[in-house]
């Protein structure tokens, strides 16, 4: 068996919000294991430019390095789209980000040719949804509007609430005006308001979540590179999924308990401005 | 004329909330020069640990002591709560705070011994309103509120709007229905919601804001050590104000000239991990 296939997957962000792509790898692929690295020294990088976002990324790739990963997630829709080239450049193992699997699946999808993104402000700025959809189809209209206060609602835990219903109405009304047919969450944070944001777009609209299509993607990827795991983890493996930030591993932790399907006991902290 | 008088005062934040202290410094202290600077690559410090904020802020000051300032304002609640000693460790001139000139505005204007607290979470965690207010008049009672949406919210531009005055409202019903008498403006980007919260408020409750209680006490302390500028800035000095931020200069600049009662042009960029 060759020892890279039993490498784990290193997925990072800029913070907690990764770990809905995280939790898309470990129901699709269950055999695979995870390192994560959350940027929570440094978060949010949706508000920050090009270049920070640019140095930051390149900084946690350099400290994947040294966990040995077999491939790289881009978890974070800001870095995909911001940091993408560096990330490649620095890597030296397979990248895959958040952005063309999503444009993917809406340019799959759209009916009537109209597709809605909803990303941070350096995300929408960055063009990076247009030019990646596109590239597919040049024929699609992207309508971008980018949503800043929805992050914070996520991480204050106002999921099911009056206040962000109208955040988002707020933010979504402009959308909805402009006809769209598929609605694209483009930051990973909002998979964690799917069920509000289905209520209030209606049935018609197609909702694409890049985490789930990121996860199809990367099997995809690890299958062509014969890169996956040869078996299931070894259930007395202590630690198929390790945790990694750059602050408070304990309020990761407890978010990270909230969303995932397993038990995070802890998250071990790294100094992520030394790589 | 000593040469140290000449010298700006330093004021730091983690972004753009510490411009509400420079803009009372400003009018309070008009002949002195100023040197800001806003750490808008690692914004926002009060989701941080102390141990980051302190290490944030031990960079900041070596990087302001770059530019021989003769004082150092803390214009953060966060940084202040987390990191004086450490600031005044490395500072090498006087330093101030912004919690010690609005716990002690609050303990003289309370009339029922009840004082209400709106911060970041850090900021509410550190406890350090209560202690100071207790250090001053231990009989008062602190009531501290994390209120960690209305920073996002202010720096969306929706200061005057029905969804922060709702998300205002949950948090400030707590406080009301303990019966505050007196309610201070923990974080620096509250008084530019001042309007907003006296409306909902009411006319019997005192506002504290520590930013212009701040100014007060810098006045105080340039005058104890002898340290005021000897008279106006020069008004051919092409720079009495200068700015410098760790990230996006360009949107800094547009957020300070809609506080600032000046016209700033440009700040320049610091890569504040290498000091």
């Amino acid at each position: 068996m060759d020892s890279r296939n039993d490498a784990p997957i290193g997925v990072f962000d800029s913070g907690l919000g990764g770990l809905t792509v995280a939790r898309e790898i470990m129901r699709n692929l269950p055999d695979e294991k995870i390192v994560y690295f959350g940027d929570t020294a440094r978060v949010p990088y949706g508000s920050k430019s090009k270049q920070t976002v640019q140095r930051y990324s390149r900084q946690i790739v350099r400290f994947l390095k040294t966990q040995e990963v077999k491939a790289i997630v881009i978890a974070c829709n800001t870095a995909t789209a911001s940091a993408t080239d560096v990330v490649e450049e620095e890597a030296e193992v397979p990248v895959i980000g958040v952005i063309d699997p999503g444009a993917k699946v809406a340019c799959e999808n759209t009916s009537g040719g109209r597709v809605g993104v909803i990303a941070t402000k350096a995300t929408i700025e960055s063009g990076a949804y247009v030019e990646a959809i596109r590239k597919i189809r040049p024929d699609v209209s992207v309508i971008g509007k980018a949503c800043p206060l929805l992050c914070p609602l996520v991480e204050e835990g106002w999921l099911h609430d009056r206040i962000t219903e109208e955040v988002l109405m707020r933010y979504l009304d402009d959308l909805m005006r402009r006809d769209i047919d598929t609605l694209i969450l483009g930051c990973t944070h909002y998979p964690l308001l799917r069920n509000t944001i289905r209520r209030l777009i209606g049935d018609e609209i197609t909702l694409v979540n890049p985490a789930y299509e990121t996860a199809r993607e990367l099997k995809a990827l690890l299958n062509d590179r014969h890169l996956e795991a040869q078996g299931p983890v070894n259930p007395d493996d202590p630690m198929p999924y390790r945790f990694f930030v750059s602050d408070d591993a304990r309020r990761f932790a407890e978010f990270a308990n909230s969303i995932l399907p397993i038990d995070v006991k802890t998250a071990r902290l790294v100094r992520i401005d030394e790589y």
